[in-house]
């Protein structure tokens, strides 16, 4: 009963299958050989247009390194106010960009307010040097609490953006758990929205070390290159990365694997549901669920082999009591049925 | 005949398989698993002393973190002229200290001169601020140039450092094709010699990515994992860089991988002295090896499907005839005898 | 009638004055002079004990070399949500600590409500790497928004500093302005409720350039000569700086300035109590002064010839009418009576 | 007998007296006042162009500020080896550029030759992101070491920097002194030439505390207000420098100050050549002359209160004897030919 978190699941077999099929010979190394080619023209059919994508080695990386490219100086950037970028990230976006602010924005259910947006963005008087300039949106789709935006509410998002001249970056960590809930496209929930930027995550959902940073036009990634040499996060066995995502994205396999993360999540909350000891925080609708229940039954759980964490309640919470706890279940391509059900029946037994 | 680079090589197949065979069930991320656990012991064992180990992606990525580890307002690190630090990071040192300077010291054959090294010290007197502060010596070895410090040679570099109480770091993205060739222990050319805190690498021989720095004295890396964090190299699931080092250093894999590499440097070393038509530049010591020929036969080999490149000459290097050029030929784990013959004909035939 | 800003005004004759006697003759440059010596000794008798005083150029400066002083990895700095470091520098204490964020905490009247305080300090869990850690408390006196903290409201901050092992830091651009209100010693305000660091400023209030970082435990400060330096704040001829505070502390004129500053604050609420066309936001307790007015009677009494700005109002202010307006008003050492008396007359006349 | 710096020397009595002049009444901060503008004005004439005009403090903040304006990715400046920025400024310059590096290329009397600065350019090639992309190229005029670059060595350097793209910045900290012996205007010695951002200094030569920074081309300023701010340069009562510069440039005063710190430091040669037991180490062109003698003899003249610093000397120059020791003299606008005369004696009495 491991749901602490989808990156204490290991890679699938077919991602580590490629990793060794991809190992022998000789290849350009530094993103120049076939394999790395062969994955970047994959993703230009996966999104439906020619984008320019770029290797690292962790999600942190691809988050800070997006915001790096847009970087300028006195530079804000605004986010949810639990965002990853602001709450687990250890500073490094603003490390990256030499000092450029992370800028809280309140919302319901982890999702930025239009209304808030707009209203924090007024802060940011052109003329008003003394307060810095905003440099970038950024949301995260699934978000840190496992909702979703509609593919509406990216719209709206990114017209406040056009109209500031901003860039919109998405944090897609968990990009294939949000796309399978939506069931849409990755066109249909990144640029048809007006999204720029995409931090394409794979590592939580099947592979080891594969996340890729996807400009949706290339122009405003020239210099990349240097960015991420600097950041030192050009590997140089490229094709190792390139080898999980050509089996990532082979077949669906993504898809499927995202699908089976949520459906385990959803079996989750049916189980909560059922009980009057344990209540969800809210409607999940990824891979990550919520819950509140007494401390001391929190403990009990663990105590007969339940891994979880205690999280913090988002700002926008209802207090919960003295002696309950708000608690984070994840699951992921490897939860298995069984788990789940074996939790369920310690819930019952609460 | 691939000589451009160790890093064109893939991964050895005892490598892929323990990613693999590590690949399933669960496992705390972030550093805390089993085999994490099991690697950081091995690594005590390895240099016979309780060390700090904090993995991370790249060699830049290694060499940085060591630097930003002991960063001082105002820092200057100093390093060989033509060290990797100063030359093919892309800044990624400055970067991550925040703009702590690399000051270049002279030396022949790619060793930094402890006599040049006590004059640029010179200039860094501790009343003067406007020259700012030392805050590290850097070597490498085996050097950018296949070359090798002897144990007096760091020992006397260590005494420095001890005199100006600065910390001495050894980038080892070489570290083995150094040490079999010296014929040592980890222990002897590391902190038996002075040396603080090593870069070891072993992604250019026979890993996909896997490095790892490691602290002789644990204390001096209290803010490592905040270092680490902040700098987007700690991966979620490090148990995968812990089986690649796990099958690395086992039954001596690793050191056998480097004889291999060095031999093959060698062998390539005798072709070249038996031609009238290609010059060693100096006499390589572990697996790269320099030489000047004719621009017009350079390019016939490449012709002929030899990969290597052309280099910059060391700023100590005599000059070159306007026809020549100076080449870089690089061999690894995965070199094969037969290619070296290929070579060797083709050099015979010019 | 300018109420635009308090560095609107220029220089104190007095000030102007003692930079003109000390023009003459050579000096030791970059601090080492007779009168540099003489106002560092000035600074131990002020705080009644040995400090460590660092002259700079703005108050930018001060502050943000005062977090820079105090620097950690992934270094998270806690300020009230619209202190001037995190709303008005345009992130200059970011760039100067490569990143180190401020974290807003909220509290009415624009100071740090300690409960808050406490429930953010909570996100910081010492073992959870990925939040970052905790590097200090800055707090703003008098406020940006023209109130007080009292002794007891600032000792209740520094306990919870003292348990969590963090600095407190106290950003003093209009210190003398709140120490006359209060009426109590610099020694009072500061250190003996457990501030370590301040901002001691002199520009707002009668000097033209002058800036101090004072640090109560001198040892804290070792490091301060190169992070002053590297930051460009290490002035060549700091006797200028050091003559304006040898004449901005003698003979109590800082104090009478400041008393006359708010005496003149106090003196333009009750013109605005008497009013029924403008109502005060709060209460003004040093220079500055917030208030609530219809737009067009805002712009009618600009056009009449009072300067002053529009303010975004605090999160934590009531909403104001679509028709209204928040505005700022700020006195200084040079304001006069007659300019009250005529601003008096025009709200009179709305 | 102070030829310790000519920072050791005050300002002059127009400077004074105009920020004494200028202190009265309200006036907009931040930049926005009448004499700012007037003075930017002044500017215009000066360079015969419109140019974008931003005061900062020092001299150290001009030349970070000039660089961070032309900052990028992986950047690299070139500058000679023992320029002030590479040397003198604590790494401000990589500081405020988030890690941009100085590269030092070589070069006689100071001045960066122009075969080596193609030399070091080659290491840049553009498909090569290892070595990161050069980004600027920066000469000093006077030069550290007193000399001059002819307007003809100016135009070499700025055809390689337009050859390469690369905008040319000049650290004019001794900006006069080097229009004053080369008895060209401020548009000969720089947009003339190539040259596109300037470091005008007023500090050594009268002011206080008055540096420009002077983009020939405004639109390559654009962001210099955020970059400004962000680096704690914006000070709020900006109408203080401008008055030291309206003084400054006021019936030339500035070039008559520097005609006569030069004619000191002629004279100050003159005496020299006329002892053979000091000799100048080459021909002084601006307000600084070096020497070799005797270490007792150095210290003879400084126990006779003769006060001078002791020099690195230049990798360039010739070894000096064991016994000998290499000195800075320095004069200024308040050198006064009593003070020559009588360190004349001294020499002649060794």
């Amino acid at each position: 009963m491991f749901f602490a978190s989808d990156n204490w699941a290991g890679a699938h077999p077919n991602i580590t299958a490629n990793i060794a099929a991809n190992a022998g010979g000789f290849a350009a190394s530094y993103g120049a050989s076939e394999i790395d080619k062969k994955v970047e023209q994959r993703f230009n059919e996966l999104f439906e247009r020619e984008v320019a994508v770029y290797f690292v080695g962790t999600g942190t990386a691809a988050n800070s390194l997006a915001l790096a490219s847009v970087n300028r100086p006195g530079g804000v950037s605004l986010c949810h106010r639990e965002a990853h970028v602001i709450e687990d990230e250890c500073g490094a976006p603003e490390y990256f960009t030499g000092g450029a602010r992370l800028h809280p924005v309140d919302g319901a259910l982890g999702k930025m307010d239009p209304a808030n947006l707009r209203k924090e963005l007024k802060r940011f008087n052109p003329g008003f040097i003394h307060a810095g300039q905003p440099m970038a949106v950024t949301i995260t789709q699934a978000t840190e609490i496992g909702t979703l935006y509609t593919l509406e509410e990216i719209a709206t998002i990114s017209a406040i953006c056009r109209e500031k001249n901003l860039p919109l970056h998405l944090d897609g960590a968990r990009f294939a758990n949000a796309l399978v809930t939506l069931d849409v496209t990755p066109a249909e929930m990144t640029w048809k929205q007006g999204v720029d930027i995409v931090s394409f995550g794979g590592t939580k959902n099947g592979c080891w070390c594969a996340e890729a940073l996807v400009f949706m036009n290339p122009d405003q990634a020239k210099d990349l290159p240097f960015i991420r040499k600097r950041a030192a996060q050009l590997f140089s066995k490229t094709r190792f990365i390139a080898a999980q995502f050509d089996a990532y994205l082979k077949d669906d396999l993504w898809l499927n694997l995202a699908r089976h993360a949520n459906a385990m999540t959803s079996k989750l909350a049916q189980a909560i549901n059922g009980s009057d000891k344990v209540k969800l925080a809210w409607q999940p609708q990824a891979n990550e669920l919520f819950a509140i229940l007494k401390k001391s039954d929190s403990e009990k759980l663990q105590a007969q082999g339940a891994v979880f964490y205690d999280w913090n309640p988002p700002h926008s919470a209802d207090p919960i009591a003295e002696d309950e706890t708000f608690v984070r279940l994840v699951t992921s391509f490897a939860t298995t049925e069984a788990e789940i059900d074996q939790f369920a029946a310690l819930i019952k037994a609460l």
